[in-house]
């Protein structure tokens, strides 16, 4: 509809795809935007959601489910799988590859072991969220042995070096820990809606959903046993997921929360060696006030004018002693009142 | 009635509007309480939550929908949405300015591509949700390179005016994520309520909603099968927003995350740096405490006085060099000490 | 029952009222608890949480629906509406008066715009809940205007004064969001709970509750209809007023988030603040080091010793030389060398 | 059974215990565990959770209800309530003396104002939830007024002692806060099972719990009735306590919020105050940076080494000018310098 | 299913395990992927839950119940339980052991004490979870003295040392409580899917499952009531070690935040240690200007230099006394100065 067009700011983009077909055949296109909504009969909105350029604003991992394609966007993975090929936006980020490096074996006919294979749309969507959990597992690999080594060397070695490794790392964990969040949450969803993972069993079927009950209606019995078969088959798969990304995440969460009990007792630790340092810099000046007061003394003894002391023969050794008694009485006078006031 | 209007403590206030008809046609008017109340068949109750004058107390987005209007309050966008018309609060504000030109375009009927198009009230449900979801897109695509750059640029150059601008970008994004979380709470609780959208459906329709059960009954059933695709429709909408939001707010919290776990990465550094600094200070503290020493021996010996000792050959360089090798054995003592008690 | 009255260890408690009667009438009552329990039919437990002298131990707000009377412990209101008349706890303290302010003027048939009002006990649940609110608002709009003032006077105006507001408005905010919180709680638990609803509804009429499914019956068809409009004018009224107080709440948690997160940034910058001053000082120090050992060496001279280098003439400007060079070259070296362990 | 025996690791132990008639008759016992699991019909694995041996394993209140016995953990109360008779163990702590208080005065027909009593197991275990609260409530009214009084006078006086107060305040409330959103969350769980409840109802009486709906049978239908009546008064004194507890929590949470701002406030005072110290301190070392190099000049003077400027009449005044004034001007370009950079 | 070989991207692992048969007989064996799959009936994606090679990937703990085989994976323990054997993985790592230790003598036939004892997959369940709790039971009873020692010693020895063990500390108690955490809802998962809790008990028999209720079917009736018998069985054992669990995690919870609490106390403590540490060196160094002042003065008259003033009987005494009393007179000057503005 008109509006949308105008309300988005677009105006008839063109995107570079890849498309991979069933029989696993790549071929790169450029694809209009009117061409993609014709051919996978998806609406305008619905394209935002994997469209590379609005990457701010869909940054939420999403997996919608369309009557004729499955809408997949998983971090730089942006792709449309349809019942015979897939459209793959963006497929020189990282993501894309990944996809496209686990999704092609499977499609190869000598790797399916003789059994029946899943149904091609299927196999896209466990490609994706393969490929998607192995990258993050991947950081998560990264990352954790060198938090884990940070957290040993910590207490003892604290270096403006190390400090910024441990800054690092918790960005790192940050980012992943959101990450894996937004992905569980998803697949959590998913799970939790029975319809939509119908949805896609009878994609390419069939088969209507029921409104309401959302229990499937096919025209050939049989297919609906297989559907329900799949949708079994797809539960227990995301289940899987789920828990790989759960464990993903909750072993960045305690990472993350561990890296921060560290930094907040490096911060008290800081604060109590700086107190120590204060505390000898306190004595030192105790110390230097003494001997300033006494320096004093000397210099005014030192000074140009007569005092008429210079010619008793006691008067040098007189007020040396003076001087050097004095101060430390004064020392440890003012020694003792700080240790009893508890300051040193 | 009358309790009301003495405990809201307001007397019949005027309201400065701008009236949109659904024909595109633009006017502003002054309106009355009371009229309003009457050609809206809202209750006094109601408008509290779009008066703009009470903006501290109603600034919870909120979307209210009535019998015969819809109450649209985002932001800084009030509106009330009739089936003919639609009356805009505060237009010169920039919520409302948003709204009129996401609007406006929507009611030409030459931007319509000839397909039927929703009914008015729906464009303009459309056009202040879209308007309000851009505006927090704006920000966040202005304050997600400003933070970036930032957490790139900081652990080396802590300058107080780069710490400042942390400080701006974290309050803008406190500010940022609160307001799409907001936002996100609100179409999630009208996503979650089917009878709230069942009864934007049946606005301006011979249908009224059974109790209970909530179904929809209309005295002509094709206006009934009309309004349920309609509400499956608002439902597609609203989680299509919903979604952006999300992604919105997602964000936001992320960023908002990264600029904290910054700060007292920073903080941390600070203090860090800090304690070096001290070392060293105390070091030199250390040394000047032995100089000063000497200094006072010298001081003692350049007294006016006389130590029966300015005879001998021997006693100036027998002091100086008991001044130099006491200032460095009493600083390497000290030193040590301080290194065996890991102070220094 | 005995073992209540002696658990509870309070001997006949009298408590000071005030009665209002649904025609407006106001008096003062010296109320004993028996003489309480007997004439509102309230059980000795219940009166617990309006008890005044128990503030500490009910301080959640509650509206808790008996036979013949409503319990009302909000803030500082505590009160019994019985459908007659009400009792007002506590009437001196701030809570008690806002509500008679609230209340009186309702029930002056004057006000009441010619149609049917509310029973009196709904009157008086309306007048608390406002009451309550407006107080919430009231302090809010109080301490908006002076946090978003120090919001931006804080990164340059650092002084102990403004310290010492931003602290006092953080805990008025606290205070106020958890007390908001609350209500808000209360208000949201009310409405999921319509049997609690229908119990108000019922109050003073011929119906009953059946079990089970909480369907009202009554004697009188028409009373039926009247108590289910009731009941939905009272759930429209409570969400009116939540939704007041999920704004007043919002709002102030946001202005404590802006707060933290302000305090936050303000530790960070005075830390980055006195690291510039430490390092200032720190150059001083170097400084004063380097003339420090030139001061020694000048007083070794100036000691009243014989060195016999006295008779040389270029004596004096070589050791001047000697110290001031010396000195310099010392300390550019110290500066270099801190500067190269990025330490100065 | 016998694993159970040897992976609990414990060989037959012997409880201490005080029993409690129903007709309020007390006596110390020496119980075997073998004697306590035939007697009240309970698994081993039960008693477990009253154990008060494992003290740090079960710290959770709980409230189980087994066929002929009610098992009461809450905090340092531990018994089993039967028909007939209460075990206590470990009744010299303070939560078994309390209960104990409590429950006697219940038991005394002379207290029983006439009206027919609960049964016997209910009494216990009101009293035990009653004296669990009381103690709960009695802290929080201990600390609270320590608090308040810190809060105000915080600000003025951080000496070490009103400090640590705060930290013992802290402490009291996250201990006191965490006991009671344990016993509110137990409470909670109680009264979300209307089986649980049911179960403690038909305790002694020839009723069953039907299988899936939980329905109540028994075989005089008048005790079912009765049973019935007692349900609804269990519950409605399971929310008394709830109500009193959340208040308890609410209240503690509260503070704690409360102090703990105050500290995050105390700490950015400390951080200002130091600053301000800072910053006296570098202007006290510029002054004495400037003296000492004026010093150095005079000990330049003051050697005992001939600069044949002795003889001039205006050397001394010259010199002593120079002094005095370059140091004056060092002192001012240097002050005005730092405040330029805004660090003094 | 090929291409999961190929995305696992492992080659036919072999597993060196330890079977245990249900009549206590133990073996090592190595057991290669392909015999696992066919003689347990599991799938290829199952077995990467146990497997001990992805132990970053798959740290959460799980349960999985499948037609033929119970899969365990809880901390370091790793084993697949069947009706007549089960497998435990990497059975050197602490969990593994734990787990033998506490089987072993339940399947002892003297050890069960006559009575008919419980399927072996259930003994294997429960002495899993046993080993488990029992594991984080003793690490807290490790843990918890000697927190709690810290936290009395804290407050008055504030050493290096005492710190780091604070930390070590705080490190278990976030590990302790993360891993309980995980336990607790796994439990909880559990026994909020009763189908899972049946699809244990028909393990073995001649039942199925009914699609959508879950109701057993039996081919023997009798073998239905003994599996509803066995359910009810572990679902209180489940609700047992459940409560230990969460006992376990709400303590470490609450030791960690005591020991959160503390730290952050420390930090403001050492603030204003600090603070007052500073505050005397500020008193130290404006008398140390003073005296530096002073002994500029006196050098000035020290220089040999004449200033004519030498021949003045009274110059020496005026001048001294003019330092002393100038000196002190610009201290005290000083100090009131610092004493007005707050600063000292």
């Amino acid at each position: 509809r008109g509006p949308d067009l105008i309300s988005l700011g677009i105006k008839e983009p063109v995107y570079e795809v890849i498309e991979v077909k069933s029989n696993g055949k790549m071929s790169k296109k450029n694809i209009n935007r009117r061409q993609l909504l014709k051919s996978s009969g998806l609406r305008l909105r619905d394209i935002r959601s994997v469209d590379p350029s609005l990457w701010l604003t869909n940054s939420m991992p999403s997996l919608l489910v369309r009557e004729q394609a499955i809408l997949l966007n998983l971090g730089s993975l942006r792709a449309i799988a349809m019942p015979e090929r897939v459209l793959v936006f963006d497929h020189n980020r990282k993501g894309g590859k990944a996809f496209l490096e686990s999704l092609l074996p499977r499609l190869n006919p000598k790797n399916s072991s003789g059994g029946q294979s899943m149904p091609f749309e299927l196999e896209v969507v466990e490609a994706a969220l393969l490929s998607r959990i192995q990258q993050l597992e991947q950081e998560l690999m990264d990352v954790e042995p060198r938090v884990v080594a940070l957290l040993e060397v910590l207490p003892n070695r604290l270096t403006a070096d190390v400090l910024e490794q441990l800054r690092l790392s918790k960005q790192t964990l940050v980012e992943l820990g959101s990450r894996a969040g937004a992905l569980k949450q998803m697949l959590f969803d998913l799970l939790e809606d029975p319809e939509e993972i119908r949805r896609i069993c009878i994609m390419g079927r069939n088969c209507i959903l029921r409104k309401g009950t959302s229990e499937m209606e096919c025209s050939v019995p049989m297919e609906k046993h297989i559907a329900e078969e799949e949708a079994e088959e797809i539960e227990m798969l995301l289940e899987n997921y789920l828990q790989r990304c759960e464990s993903c995440h909750g072993q960045a969460e305690r990472l993350l929360d561990s890296a921060k009990e560290m930094e907040d007792s490096i911060a008290v630790n800081l604060s109590s060696r700086r107190l120590e340092v204060s505390r000898v810099e306190l004595l030192l000046q105790v110390g230097a006030f003494c001997v300033a007061v006494g320096a004093l003394v000397a210099g005014i003894f030192g000074m140009n004018l007569k005092s008429y002391l210079e010619e008793h023969m006691w008067a040098f050794w007189f007020t040396t002693a003076g001087i050097v008694i004095g101060g430390m009485a004064a020392f440890f006078m003012m020694y003792s009142y700080l240790r009893a006031k508890k300051i040193l």
